[in-house]
């Protein structure tokens, strides 16, 4: 067994990987690999070869996710999971997901051969970005029984299936039952970037996120009265536009003022939308989302009285209606207060924080413990080429992912856990 | 000579024409008749029989504007013009434009044969709305010599150009030069509606143009940081559209504290554009407008400022850019003292005002003495087959128009005019 750390060639190996994996690209121009498609075929084969290296035992599960298995110390011990998705975003980055697969099979091999109480699988889900269906997680779904028919039966932009889609990478949609957790399942943790810029600002390399934050997507539709933008003085208007544009201001207003809320107007259009006529509409999506469902709850309610207050004061009429509303999702405190741990053994300063996006963990965590812990992002750049992370950090992941390991293999409550599933 | 008002019958024939020429149309669902299209030629047709039965002599000149000729009092009298354009927007309603030339026929059968020592020029304009090549006035332009070779080779959507579609109407792009406004013409009337709600809005069925508004467009782009929506902290945000809808509502607040100023931001995009996505680019037009240039370009300049500062503070950036920078246009004092007169001696109360929107009055008033007159716009709606008039509304113009023709014909100051062609 490795001693804590001196990690440093292992993290080279990580990053070189991820860099490696990059290059399975549906475009010649920059990374692409979303569900299924052919470059995906190109990265398992890669990642197989590495697993095999280490004595894993390697398959593909009929959502096509890779899963590869170290077996722990005996028969017949029950196994925790280690990974995070292998598809990309258009234009994307090196490490975004990858990372967290390319992690758990460095920190497989950091054991030397060493087998402990408890199996490691290490899953590559195949779908978490929602690029290709429009819809997220098709991979970690499976596990937890919600990759449905309706799912299966949703289209790409060319009119093939999910199902379609599997049948075609040579697997079988009718076995995906089998892709579910099994019961001796005792966790999944998944590293990740972070994806923003908090643990930069904090000056800290690794994260423990806490909750997954619940999140609620709306339109907004303002009704005004299109005119002429000459000829109609602006007593006498009713622009949709300009209704927005103060609600704009409110949502952030209110977002600024309370801790942790995050509030997005990232989509807006005028209509008509010409130069010279007052917009008659004007539509715009939020994005809310806190770890408390009561906070965001709450602060949904004001934007929307908000939203209907201008409208009115205006002479505009509103509309809206819910796109998305997803509840926060906890993460398990036992892990998280393990993650912690081990990231202080790794000789940091460990920051609790909430994600603010979703995560293969999200779906997990609704059959057994799951945590995450997060890597410093440069810049919080992500979904873009321009992606990193730092050496040190990956070397910080990595010793504390070792830690959390043996940590874990010798703690008698987390070994006589039961599983949910 | 008809006595003062009357004009019932004769109002209700200018409904009934503006109705019929609106049947003339490219679409089958509505009005759209577009520069030099098929139903133009039907529209020619029509009025051309009204001009005929009143003795007047009826020509198609090279830019495809049709003039129709009431001679006056003797040989070699000078000659008023009176006319509006015939062309149309799409979806267009029965009045824009079409009013102005059917009104001055009226205006010709109301001097029941009379002849006055000046002639009658009634001019339906080919072009005005720019809906066909993207820029306006094609028919004035040509009145005074500014249809020219760089406009006459821009093309339409088919690629046809300006000069094909002449051609292809029988006409003779090369006789352009002969459709200018000679020496003998004293000054242009148009009527037109309003298309906008201040008539209404005072009570006032006509009212007087003492000018045409300068205008600037401008595009103005915010740039911040796109970043993921739920990751980014409202603190460590560089949103743009956040940037122009504060900007947005400074432009509202601007305007609406300078008397005459009309400021509209008709057209914004939010980049990437996605619910989940901060914006890292805003792009956001300004239409500004007002009667006086030195009031419009304090304004622009102050909200230029305004729109740095707001950018400065937000840590984005901020680019501009003019796409239309137009003069204000003084309308002839004389015409405007004489339509006022004549306005009150149809019993109504002449309201002085800025036409909000570019029209042929403004072109050729680069070349004669031009004046309009507005009509009261129900709802402020145009463009849109819901625009109207009231039918005392057209019988006051006709009372007003006649007054007009009256005054000049008794005005020695009028007749005595040299003309600036």
């Amino acid at each position: 067994m490795r001693t804590s750390g001196g990690f440093t060639n292992l993290a080279e190996k990580v990053i070189a990987r991820c860099q490696k994996l990059a290059s399975f690209s549906e475009d010649a121009g920059g990374t692409r690999r979303t569900f299924l498609s052919a470059p995906m075929r190109d990265c398992h084969r890669e990642i197989s070869s590495w697993m095999n290296a280490l004595g894993m035992s390697v398959a593909l599960d009929a959502a096509g996710n890779q899963r590869g298995y170290y077996s722990g110390s005996g028969p017949g011990v029950p196994r925790i999971m280690l990974g995070s998705h292998l598809d990309t975003v258009p234009n994307a980055g090196a490490y975004d997901g990858v990372l967290g697969v390319v992690l758990a099979v460095a920190l497989v091999e950091s054991l030397n051969g060493r087998r402990l109480p408890f199996g490691i699988e290490v899953a590559g889900f195949s779908e978490e970005e929602g690029v290709r269906f429009g819809v997220p997680f098709i991979g970690s779904r499976a596990l937890v029984g919600r990759l449905d028919s309706e799912l299966l039966s949703r289209k790409d932009e060319s009119g093939v299936s999910v199902r379609k889609a599997i049948e075609n990478f040579g697997l079988n949609p009718d076995e995906i039952p089998e892709a579910s957790l099994g019961d001796a399942v005792l966790g999944y943790v998944e590293f990740h970037i972070e994806q923003g810029p908090v643990l930069e600002n904090r000056g800290c390399p690794l994260g423990v996120v806490e909750a997954i934050v619940g999140q609620d997507r709306l339109e907004f539709i303002f009704s005004g009265r299109a005119n002429h933008a000459g000829t109609t003085p602006m007593h006498l208007r009713r622009d949709a536009l300009a209704a927005a544009a103060e609600w704009i201001l409110a949502v952030e207003n209110v977002a600024r003022r309370i801790a942790g809320l995050v509030a997005t107007v990232g989509f807006i259009e005028a209509r008509p939308g010409a130069t010279n006529v007052i917009a008659g509409e004007a539509r715009a999506t939020l994005d809310l989302r806190h770890a408390s469902e009561d906070v965001r709850a709450q602060a949904l309610d004001n934007l929307i009285r908000r939203a209907e207050a201008i409208a009115a004061t205006r002479g505009t009429s509103l509309k809206w209606r819910t796109l998305l509303n997803q509840r926060a999702v906890a993460m398990d405190q036992f892990l998280t207060d393990q993650i912690e741990q081990a990231i202080r053994r790794a000789g940091c300063e460990p920051h609790r924080m909430a994600s603010g996006a979703g995560h293969d963990a999200m779906v997990l965590a609704e059959k057994i413990p799951a945590a995450m812990v997060f890597l410093r992002t440069p810049g919080g750049i992500s979904h873009d080429p321009a992606e990193s992370v730092q050496l040190e950090d990956v070397e910080k992941a990595l010793d504390c992912g070792h830690h959390l390991l043996m940590q874990l293999a010798s703690s008698a409550q987390f070994l006589g856990r039961t599983c949910r599933a």
